[in-house]
């Protein structure tokens, strides 16, 4: 910290106390009035800066980017509507779109490489990929070799088996299930580095809208594994993408 | 039925109408005032009769058991605390007891093999062997061929894997497993007979006695998976009893 | 398994390592990289492939369908959209479809008759036939008999007791029952053969979608009944089918 | 209401004013500090006076008795410990208790037949009795007769079939079952007389202490049944009793 | 019951075996393939026949209506869609709709007054009418005399004081809310008459649909209170008029 | 109260009995049939009468707005439909709207002051913006000097803290909070204040439309603070008056 | 905050560096390992310091009663066991109990009356009394003035309307009640000051562990109503405290 | 994997078909009947092997140590009771034990030091130091270096605050909390490492065993945040040192 660095500039009468005190509260926070925008993580972290699009209106977005954009920050955005990409894509030609998991993308600057290793997402059914994709999608735009195996789910074993090669060459693992969400548990006891498991709202009946595969997930005799909120798809892949840049 | 007979008798004057009124309520259960026994289901499907001992006192199973040994009935007796079994033991020195699971066993007539096939009996882990030990009571009781295979669970898949030559020769199988509860799934993916599935109250924390895998095998993407009540292994042990006498 | 016929042609050089290496990777399933079909289960036991169809896009159904004709299989598709029907109504002339339950149906070989006994399906209201439908369907088309006894509720229970030579002609009974969902209960205490219990959502208040139904069949006290997923009436279709097919 | 004779009295100054703001604050009931008892109600109504002894201390429940043996009302007293009890008998030697319902009687006056009919009180299971009791003991308390009919679960319907006679006498039914609780839709079914459904918290796994025959009996399907807490014998025998002498 | 004169028949040869077998059968119900209708009930307790309309299609509902309408029942339709209604007046133009409520009525005959004293409705709020008017238009087409108070939930203490008239004259009281749904026990301690709790499914936040209100009413203090479903508004009136026909 | 004017009338003879009774019932609400007015409320506490319009019609709506304008209080909506304020607007021009709040307010009479010091709204995130508002608004109405502070959500703790100096300058702090609902533990614990934490069903997954921020909320280690309903705003803003006007 | 002072004494050269940094994050709380006590609270609000002794073992709380005791602060324990209080005792021969609510008090200071007004606690039962008086002793502890009104619950709502003049004396109150918890609705409807409702765990059958009664609370359709945790006596008399002081 | 080398020997005539057929089924697992060892995990990763207590009888923890010990594996038992361990230092006294989590541990081996980073584990309270210390001491004992944070909740800010200089420095940090749970989404707001989220059943009321924490933990909007299980603490610790093991 160069709180130091700050009282020897106020020792030294090249900082009066004023500024000191404003400085002092001037976290790199920018105060929108409705939001509050964190620049700074993006640049410590070599990140993206990220908007959760959902409940926020197109105004309110549009606002978002434009403040992150004149830092010529990368933009991720996630559970983006169509209709706002449309609007987005007007103002910044450039944005992308991934219809199936929603992700918004706008890429101001190269995305460096900050992964030690290879995340692979592995799904147990087809309903699982919008999920899956968001954090496929994340991962990769947060600087991640990431590798997709989709509908290997325990009541086909061997499908899973079948993959084992792919998935043994992951560094982390992103286990997205729904239904009974037992994935997590079978892969964890396969491999020997960090699942994180994705509970999807995939089912029907006693499924209550993910709550089953989260207890299975919760409830894993695996080693190694936790788990993130039901349909955290993007939650998932800023985790692993945290952990694969570890070193 | 023997509606038929009875209507022809008081046709043929062989029964006055009093006593047919009396016969066509006298179905085939006895009253003790507390409890009404149902003797005829032994002899309908060759079956024991059984007592489900859990929050009856002592004296009440004593002349449950009392009135149903006047038949010469086989007696199964579950959820019996070993405080009464040694009651019982005094008056009925042929019973037996199987103290991890609670099962009693008046035994007064032989054990007639009903069972079609072999019933396989497999658990996630090693402490849902008092459940899984009801099921394989009751279905021996039951005239099964029982076999067990325990702590197979699905973190560990080749323990599974490697038991396969025993699943494979199931003609009915009952997956016992508490926590994450995904025994069954992988299970109904390997084979082609009925999987009973039977979650247990096994586990700590977001568990909710048993409620977890309960949901889990609810929700199972495998088919042919069907589910009773948590820790309910005589449930399991009798169903797959009826299954396997199928002809 | 024929591993071993292939190591012996592993050793006799009539298959070479990488060859075998393969091979050995090569379980019956199809990659299609959103879906994994899974061929060889029709096959292994003269059933038809099922295609879960809620929740999957027209072209990915689509796809599994071209895939699957492509082996003149038998094809089942549950919760099907009407829509997504007459798509394929287009491609596939010879589709039916069962507009209350949702069933399509594409016949490309007769349907064996497998079942060894006839399957019943009762339910315990009107509003319970769509869920009882998708099990009737199913299980007819998995080749079995099946009769339905539909509205036969336990509130009056006379209604029932009407058809009780219908339900002890059953081999396997399916009961569906939303609402208080006792009907299993009832049955189960009149047959001596398996009760396969389906709650459905059916019903308002502190009906929860159908967990009061779920709950009380649970808990049933009858011996020789398990439990579906709610409205999981293809689930309880093919596990009668499987029970009705054990010889 | 004697209000009208407060205010003529006090225009006719027979009652000065503060003496009319007193009574009009002069409800019937008597505060000890830690209790406000209500004795008039016995007095408007006929009954005794109840004490709901769970969780008072001794002392409590002794100082209430107390107060309401001055008035030389008839107490009821439910959930009462045995201890409680035999501390009561030694002050009041008239005092009786029933061991299984927890129920104590303090009969000061004779119990006058205020019912109009008979009650009949149902259970499910042998399990049932205590509430079945508590029920059954406060509405003959309370001034009716009553006829218990215990063990005749759904289960095995033609043992509640056996007994339809004395159901059918009935002008009020109480029907109490735990497990899957379905015995009042069918009882609702048989009889045009009001049912009050007690769910008990007698069962296991998934019925989550009563929860699951609370949800079946509000869910039923039958028409002219209510509900009331869990285990709650008292509350059903009460309102029976309500019921029973509206004339 | 009428067995005696069947055996005596049979006895006397007026009657020959098969047709008295069949006549056993005969129970008085009606089975439609889709529903099995009920007429006698309506005769034994000179009730309307009842369509519960939700989750029915309008064919349904027409044909069942059809049948009943032969035997010159009155019809009571609850939950009855208003584009059904629709439908059904252009058959018989006498249907009568109560649009808040959704209560059909097509009335055959004189409602017979069988109310042997006054039904009062009273809810807590305005947003309870249309659970309460359920409630009243069922009970007054059952034949009984109803009053309705609105608007008188318990955080103002004294509305529902200044109506205690009305209150006091009741024979049986039906008592609607949502949010808190404390009114019931409010009620029930200013009366000595059973007292019909519904709760609404109206509110908002913890609400859950109705839950919280249930859960109050479960939980009553008050003595003689029961519960019906939530928005079981046909439940409680037919419970009050069954309590109100009583001699 | 006045009763001792009412008595000391009915003494002099100023008041005849029969009047006296009815004026005793004379309590300050309006009874339009579907609703009851506390029209004396606001007089009382110089607050604005409040119409909560969820879940009532429009015709019901301006039927109460109607009594409440004759007698020229102020009007506080909530909860109220842009279709509903047209209406509205049509008759009563000055009426205003705050769409994202849906807050309705007719202004009849001068705001007066009442609050003694500042409320300060404080949210978690932007989505919390509208249950906020309701806060605001209806603060603000009540006539409270109200300040707004939104997205501070504790994931970025120093957004919070860098507010500080507003935060501890309010005499109330109402914390609005959806998805981990932390925000008011951290804020109960820098100030001296009462905090209203209000829960918000902003978030997904196992955020269960509010619960999860309404368990925090509840189970807060910090002292001070108390919770109202999910999404309930408008509680908050009355609570937070009703506290700052105590002097 | 003095952080300008330290600024100008780093400024002027009173203060080197290294010691402002120490001062920096020198926060007023003291480092035991085990525990962080926070001495300046009770010097800022001039409150006594508070141990919360539940899931404490003896040997930490006598730990931090010594610190505290340094600063010969009050102490206020809360869930304080028996067997704790009597070692507490031993050294500090001061300390008092209150048996029933299980507060822990050690006076060594006078108790400053910082309350404007006066504190009501209510109760619905006598049951309800521990919380009741953990809130009451909480309260007095904290420098208030605090009447108490027990047992006057809604199900006999003339016990709390005689109640009316304590209740209207009150500038905050504080309402507790088990079961269906209504009473905070109903004190709500009667009084224009803060009622905070404390649910409690007393009730039995579907009341949940208090649920029932925190859900009624939340719901409550009377303004000015906050709610606490469940048997969260402390929490509501720190709350009241905070409010009865706010000038 | 060694499966080429295997076909290669078998190509080779070094292994003939039945011994390869043998070895493809020799997945190193020992089944001891109850239990199926898992010994080359340990080789795999250099990690103990660990034996989770709970629910296992003495005889089998002894008997599964006693397997384990033969290959002079290091030994960590979680949820060990006293008693048990009195009973395994009689036979194995090296054995250690930590008392308030419940820690067993065995060493064999020394303790490779695998991380390569710092673990920090911090809690909210001091009650959760049990769960906190299963995580620290099963960190330590699979060669990590551990540091602990104790009692630094978010209710007071600045407890936390002033020990960011350790939080910065952890590699991994694992953030233990009951009650509401807010600890982690505070600590993954300050830093860019991955938080792994425990929650514990600490508290009372709504706490619901540990779900309220839960809820929050899966809710948190700060990212970089994964959740196991309730009062998981050894989960925590293992998949800490899986991260931390990365290079």
């Amino acid at each position: 910290m160069d709180l130091r660095e700050l009282l020897e500039e106020v020792k030294n009468n090249k900082l009066d106390i004023d500024s000191a005190l404003d400085k002092l509260k001037d976290f790199p926070s920018e105060d929108l009035g409705y939001a509050n925008i964190d620049h700074h993580r993006q640049i410590r972290n070599g990140y993206p800066e990220v908007i959760y699009c959902e409940g926020k209106s197109d105004e309110h977005i549009l606002g978002i980017i434009d403040k992150m954009n004149q830092k010529k920050s990368n933009i991720l955005g996630t559970r983006c509507r169509k209709e706002t990409y449309d609007k987005i894509k007007e103002i910044y030609p450039d944005a992308e779109y991934e219809e199936l998991s929603k992700i918004l993308k706008i890429q101001n600057q190269d995305i460096i490489n900050l992964g030690k290793g290879k995340i692979v997402v592995v799904t147990g059914g087809t309903s699982d990929i919008p999920v899956a994709d968001e954090a496929y999608y994340t991962a990769q735009f947060l600087g991640n070799k990431v590798e997709r195996v989709y509908d290997v789910g325990v009541a086909g074993i061997h499908r899973l088996l079948n993959k084992r090669d792919i998935i043994n060459s992951a560094r982390v693992i992103i286990a997205v299930a729904g239904m009974e969400g037992a994935l997590p548990s079978v892969v964890g006891g396969l491999v020997d580095v960090p699942v994180i498991a994705v509970p999807t709202s995939v089912g029907y009946g006693a499924n209550f809208g993910g709550l089953s595969a989260l207890l299975t997930m919760l409830n894993s005799c695996a080693s190694g594994i936790s788990v993130v909120n039901i349909d955290n798809g993007f939650g998932a892949g800023y985790l692993a993408s945290m952990i694969n840049k570890l070193d």
